[in-house]
């Protein structure tokens, strides 16, 4: 059986850092799960004693304490620092980006917009670096009425869409004076579906790896039926069927961005066996 | 006859106050012609020894100058200093907005682009200030492989439509990192259309005053054509027909872009008195 990866799949470049930090902070606590897996989560518990903690309150003092790809808030880090807390930060650097940005520009007086899901652990955290209270919107319609200044700054959350942030531009540039467009968003998930869509279509049988019930695993196994209906989605190698692969010549495989790669590993190992 | 004249007609802001400013300076040179009307310019002439003057070449030392309203070159203004002329500065208010912004950014190292006419004196007078070369481009297509900048400001022509300028700004935002959008159109322009578009439903016969080759007159005629069959254009009193204003009762008024109210006010008291 011929073999061939997708040329983007599973863990993004923050993710595949903030693992790295964690792998080399051994017997440190991680700031909320480091990341949507929990065979990998379960992985740091027992190689390396990373296990994980869900609030501030219970930071021992002086504890190693490692910060996950969407960061925190300023407030919980200044809690960490007054504890005195050897501090990993695994914060994505993409995500580094939006907080500065909020810090600096409503410093400078401009009102900040955040296009993003105001729930979300990244969007709390680049809420929190504002100085001015920030309006936060998840589609364009919720913007309506909203009172902005003069001069506003615009910033995504890093996994939205970009035709909907336009739009949200769109509106602010004809209201206000200034408009400073930060696309602050990052391509990853964008890349992954590229990718598969691209590799299903030169393939006999593809496999997604990744977990039932994660949005972007669904999504990439949908495009790859698409393109190839012999397309199939399983949490780890034990899933494989063999009958699937009769007859086949060429195997496609993919994994969704939670899923790590010693788990795609295995499932390409077991498949080049078949 | 009733009379109701447009909310909005005849001379924006800015030419109003050139306008003025040349009143005020009785033996001056205008430096390009002050505005596209020639019996306006006659009457500057006539009643205040106001002349054009084309070039900068021609200028005496110590001459008094007024600059029209979409201003000129740094170059140009460079020139008249050096030779000591007493400047009156009558471009518009929202034309230097634009010249200092292409100078500030450009300074910041952002990329200037600039959504305009490159031959029409307002753009020149706006590139001169940027300390790079700005890009400038007349429709989204024109920005197709220009090579832009991760920073990039965008400034435009005072007059152009909005529609046009939130294509060029998508574009940028979805390739440069920091877009930085300026929304310099000014809508007096639009201001009148719709001011015509509203009192041509209320009236029984509309007068359009401006000249006869002017696009912003003919559109304020085409507009007033769509909710009123008995729209016409002159130039000033005498080109009105008795004829037109039988068993008419309101008769509106509107005027383009480059009529003075003078020619105006004289074509209204003319139809008071039918």
């Amino acid at each position: 059986m011929e073999i061939k990866l997708a040329k983007k799949y599973g863990f993004c470049f923050g993710v595949k850092r903030a693992i790295q930090l964690a792998e080399k902070s051994a017997g440190a606590i991680t700031f909320g799960p480091l990341i949507h897996n929990e065979r990998e989560i379960k992985r740091l518990e027992d190689s390396y004693s990373v296990f994980v903690e869900n609030s501030t309150e219970n930071v021992k003092d002086n504890q190693s304490v490692i910060i996950r790809t969407h960061g925190i808030t300023k407030q919980d880090l200044d809690i960490l620092k007054s504890k005195n807390a050897k501090i990993t930060d695994a914060t994505c650097p993409f995500v580094i980006k939006p907080q500065q940005i909020a810090e600096s520009m409503s410093k400078e007086g401009y009102c900040i917009v955040i296009f993003g899901d105001v729930t979300h652990p990244e969007i709390k955290g680049v809420m929190s670096y504002s100085v001015s209270e920030p309006i936060v919107v998840g589609s364009l319609e919720e913007l309506y009425g909203k009172k902005l200044g003069k001069k506003v700054a615009l910033i995504s959350q890093t996994t939205k869409q970009t035709k909907k942030f336009l739009e949200i531009a769109d509106y602010l540039m004809q209201n206000c004076y200034e408009t400073r467009v930060f696309n602050t968003i990052c391509n990853a998930t964008f890349d992954n579906q590229e990718a598969v869509r691209e590799l299903s279509q030169e393939v006999d049988i593809m496999i997604v790896v990744g977990g039932k019930t994660s949005s972007n695993t669904k999504q990439l196994l949908h495009i790859a039926q698409m393109y190839c209906k012999d397309s199939y989605l399983v949490e780890d190698e034990n899933d494989l069927e063999d009958l699937w692969f009769r007859d086949k010549k060429i195997c496609g495989i993919t994994a969704g961005a939670s899923t790590p790669d010693w788990i795609v590993k295995k499932v390409q190992d077991k498949i080049s066996k078949l």
